[in-house]
């Protein structure tokens, strides 16, 4: 079974790769005019000039290659809000930092561009597999800015570490969530702060 | 001006007031079947037996009898939460009571009848004057129990009242809103209780 993973993979080789990539860069371009919603694999096959078979080859449903588009976007979310993290010193200002640029990431890629919003709203509506990797990346970052603030005495002990983590996400989520985002907007630009400032507090030793 | 309108509130008397609570009681009715979006003037008009004209002599539109409805419903919640609040003693545990109360009556409220739901949506999408208000009545209890906590000594008295208050308004929003709440159900069983444990954190003095 090994084996044959193996030789499958080394026959998709840098060739195949490169075939994803034109169809994804294909796709984005065109579900960023026309919304992933309306799109279909045909549409797809029919704008890149390859067959619908063929496009089959590499992703096995349009969901499949909005999950690599929507990936990527998220990627680009957790790069901002890691280097926003890896800019302050202390642990407080990091969880600052944190909830700061996923606010603003999330805001800035979601909407400017309406049309590559819709593959966001299907993934956290139908739960794909890329959005759970996301949150989870996100609660790991919050979790090692919790330790870390532990270690240096800049936050309490007492509470169980994961319940203080999750109650902190559930704070966040309404903000990482596209879903919520598009009912927060109103207070898009003040919760940041203010929600920072409370959670500092609980945090306090 | 002033004897104008008070010349017509006489002559609007207790038969008007019967035939408005006669006209709500059709339409929740109605709504609750075939729901608010699809119902028109038109169709209530029929359903009670009266001229479309005469309904607009009691409502201006179709959302003013909507505000109503959405009203009484906003009110139980309200009724509901104070009584859950009422029955705690210190003010820790009247917080918690609070965000338990909103959760479990925004949910029952909504979702034991999808059709009325709708109208919630209506109201929270387009910013009624009754959810603003609902919104506000909310706040009013929060900042009651955060005033008598920080008099009790409950509660730290550093951060200004409304800052506090508002922050915490922030964390329970998106179990207040009915647009948030259906994107939140997979956390609204642990949620008050994970919530209410950071926000008292956050308030030790």
């Amino acid at each position: 079974m090994k084996k044959t993973s193996t030789s499958l993979a080394s026959a998709r080789g840098p060739v195949d790769h490169e075939v994803r990539n034109q169809i994804i860069a294909a796709a984005t371009e065109h579900f960023s005019r026309y919304g992933y919603e309306k799109t279909t694999v045909s549409d797809l096959a029919k704008v890149i000039g390859f067959s619908k078979a063929y496009i089959y080859k590499f992703f096995e449903s349009k969901q499949a290659v909005g999950e690599v588009i929507c990936g990527n976007c998220l990627g680009e979310i957790e790069a901002e809000v890691r280097a926003a993290v890896d800019q302050a010193d202390r642990p407080p200002e990091k969880l600052r930092r944190l909830f700061k640029a996923i606010v603003e990431s999330s805001m800035r890629l979601f909407f400017q561009d309406r049309k590559l919003y819709e593959i966001a709203i299907s993934a956290a509506t139908e739960r794909w597999q890329v959005t759970l990797a996301h949150e989870e990346r996100i609660q790991a970052m919050l979790r090692d800015i919790l330790q870390e603030g532990r270690q240096s005495g800049d936050f309490e002990r007492k509470t169980p570490l994961d319940e203080t983590m999750m109650a902190i996400y559930l704070v966040m989520r309404p903000y990482l969530n596209p879903l919520i985002l598009q009912h927060s907007f109103d207070y898009a630009e003040e919760a940041p702060a203010q929600l920072s400032s409370l959670v500092l507090r609980s945090l306090s030793p």
